[in-house]
């Protein structure tokens, strides 16, 4: 995978793992296509859509502030393949939740695998279908 | 932002938390402006210019070797956007410190938002202001 | 170094790790030079080519499936300069193993520092020398 390519797809993540962090709920769903699905072995059952994906999260969001828990999302490890249309690429990262409560210690939440198809849309990315898969649970 | 800059800022990145964690507090400082700020929001004030910021981390060095405690600064979902000038470069990154201690289990020290204002200088980067904000002090 | 080169390395390092964690040792093995040599300080002596890195490994999943361990080795602050010969580069970087068992919460296995010798062979790399020091040891 080109260089430039690489690089395309660690900053799309950057953003995207920030937008996410900052409770950014509707820009961080924008980076998923409007029919993105959301699947983790960790859920009863995939979230689908934009709509759905924004709602998920922000719920958590307001779970997390119940408790003052602050997390960050760390994706390394990421490799790129080319996807099914010349517009798609499939990636494969590990995925990090770094978990800190005011006042208290920073703990790993869980390790997961992630794997994504994204879509070319414009100059940027979106996720068209994301796998996570905890370490945990198997 | 360009992958060759993008790539650049990783490169100056890496190569500064390795001279951190080296204790090469002199050359650590010189990735700083002359005037450099280091602002923690763990510090009852900001660290101002290169011989302060080398003075403070010689200092936290020397209590680390007291306990034979070695950490490493790990960056990460960094993203890159354009500063007040040309030559500037804001960064906004995640950064964990992984504290050891001789024959002891690594534990997560801590997990901040790191926020530089950076300034190219020749054919690198310096930091101008960097703000770190840990994620248990809120 | 260039922002190509170093993308290079960086998705070199994401492939040899992910086939190291799924279990792939052959692959993995084959990461190395013929006569590649993996040296840690937690090992009583280096580990000496292919066959040895492969049998090494395997090994240790055998051990890890036994306790549901499941492991992701994680890279990170690299950095790339010259080596002996313009088809040869050095490398300094991060090395944290985060271990989960099933049911388990994550936790850092050990934190460390990987030095590798390359060598390019074709349009890819292995490993002709590697060196990784645990922070617990000393």
């Amino acid at each position: 995978m080109s260089g430039e390519l690489y690089q395309e797809i660690q900053q799309y993540y950057a953003w995207q793992m920030q937008l996410l962090d900052q409770a950014r709920t509707d820009e961080w769903a924008e980076t998923f296509t409007e029919d993105g699905v959301f699947a983790a072995n960790a859920a009863p059952a995939p979230v689908k859509g934009r709509a759905a994906i924004a709602a998920a999260s922000a719920a958590t969001h307001r779970q997390l502030a119940e408790v003052h828990e602050l997390r960050r999302h760390w994706l390394g490890m990421l490799t790129v393949s080319p996807g099914a249309t010349a517009d798609e690429l499939s990636t494969r990262c590990y995925a990090l939740i770094i978990a800190t409560r005011k006042g208290g210690e920073p703990r790993i939440h869980c390790s997961t695998l992630c794997e994504d198809q994204l879509v070319r849309v414009g100059d940027t990315w979106q996720v068209k279908y994301r796998t996570v898969s905890r370490d945990d649970i198997r």
